[in-house]
């Protein structure tokens, strides 16, 4: 039986080995949401880069850049993470370059493993059809919030457990830790997100309905994975 | 009010600042739930050491020593990190020197917090109380295993956060997990335990007892606390 692990934040990286893995990427609040949006919607690819610099580079490529820190548009940049900001109209036959705070940090320090996929409530089905067929081990990759543990994307890494736990051991203390997690929220996810009322992240004007909106479990049915440093459509 | 954070492993403490905070160390299987046995039994003063040759300079100076590496009693020392080595008969009026794999660890990395304490469920509610009279922010960092999360540590934070949210800010994502998953274990710490009964760490010969014991709540009044590098019964 294969492996499937959890690791909370990036900053815990160091203790594991990807090697042979297949790595699920998950920054629920918004990279990974948006990016798996914005595939499903028809985006031709999706280049995740590591600082707002290396975006900028891309500009005379024709691409549409993006950029988030600390939760908001960079100055001089079109689009951050906002879901909404990834629909049919905006992305469609468009290719993408983009940098966020914990998403693309995170895909970016997933380089040792066999194969990077990209995951969110919106495909959540999807992703664990696409994991159980690779039959390989998994790794479930929390982006956190700037290295720390972060509710949303524990939330999901205890989705995909729940969803997998028949088919693959999944034992270690951090996916047991994930899945009863998910198990108190899984009845009201928006509900449940309002605990961390009092985070200052989550407070950001207008960020409410990207919340609400990356919360829909099971909505978009493609797998978006990495292919030559791209994002793509899994084929 | 003061704030109250949760550090799910040591090595996310890079993220924090502990000054000005009192740091309650938690190493549940075995280490601090022994020190707090081993206190409350009279002990004079346990001295934590980071190294195996650290805690073997201390050889003429008459005292106890004690060395657990990967849940094993190091060759040629007389205990680990048993609570049944901490029992009156051994370390009544005695002094310990203790080096273990994770929480002699988590307490060296506390160096720059205002002071420490040590705690387990054998002395949850002591602690809780202490926390409160000491009016500072509070910092639980969980000595989790080899850097690794682990449920044990996090259900004995989320135990904490339990008993003092009312009288402390304790918001943050890792509290907030915490909590709740306490709240699916509370009912039967023991038999919630079992659901990580896969883990190589937890299958060691002879540790059930020490597992089943180190589970018991409140079962002593007295709060460790360090003074001067040494470990003693907060006065």
């Amino acid at each position: 039986m294969k492996h499937l692990e959890v690791c909370l934040t990036p900053a815990l990286l160091p203790l594991y080995d990807l090697k042979g893995s297949i790595v699920v990427v998950i920054d629920i609040f918004r990279a990974t949401s948006s990016i798996s949006y914005g595939i499903d919607n028809g985006a031709a690819a999706i280049i995740p880069v590591a600082s707002v610099e290396e975006c900028l580079s891309y500009k005379d490529h024709g691409h549409l850049l993006g950029a988030e820190r600390n939760g908001e548009v960079v100055a001089g940049f079109d689009f951050g993470n906002s879901p909404f900001s990834y629909t049919k109209e905006k992305v469609a036959g468009k290719t993408l370059v983009l940098t966020t705070t914990n998403g693309t940090h995170a895909i970016n320090e997933s380089k040792n493993a066999d194969e990077i996929v990209i995951g969110s409530f919106l495909n959540l089905t999807a992703v664990c059809d696409y994991l159980v067929k690779q039959d390989k081990n998994v790794f479930l990759l929390c982006s956190g919030w700037k290295n720390k543990v972060n509710l949303e994307d524990t939330l999901f890494a205890g989705a995909v457990v729940n969803k997998l736990k028949d088919k693959f051991d999944a034992w270690c203390d951090s996916s047991v830790l994930a899945e009863d997690l998910y198990l108190c929220a899984q009845g009201n996810l928006n509900e449940y997100m309002k605990k961390t009322s009092h985070s200052e992240r989550l407070k950001k004007l207008g960020i409410e309905k990207d919340i609400e909106f990356c919360l829909n479990v099971d909505i978009l049915d493609s797998v978006p994975v990495i292919k030559n440093g791209q994002i793509v459509r899994s084929s």
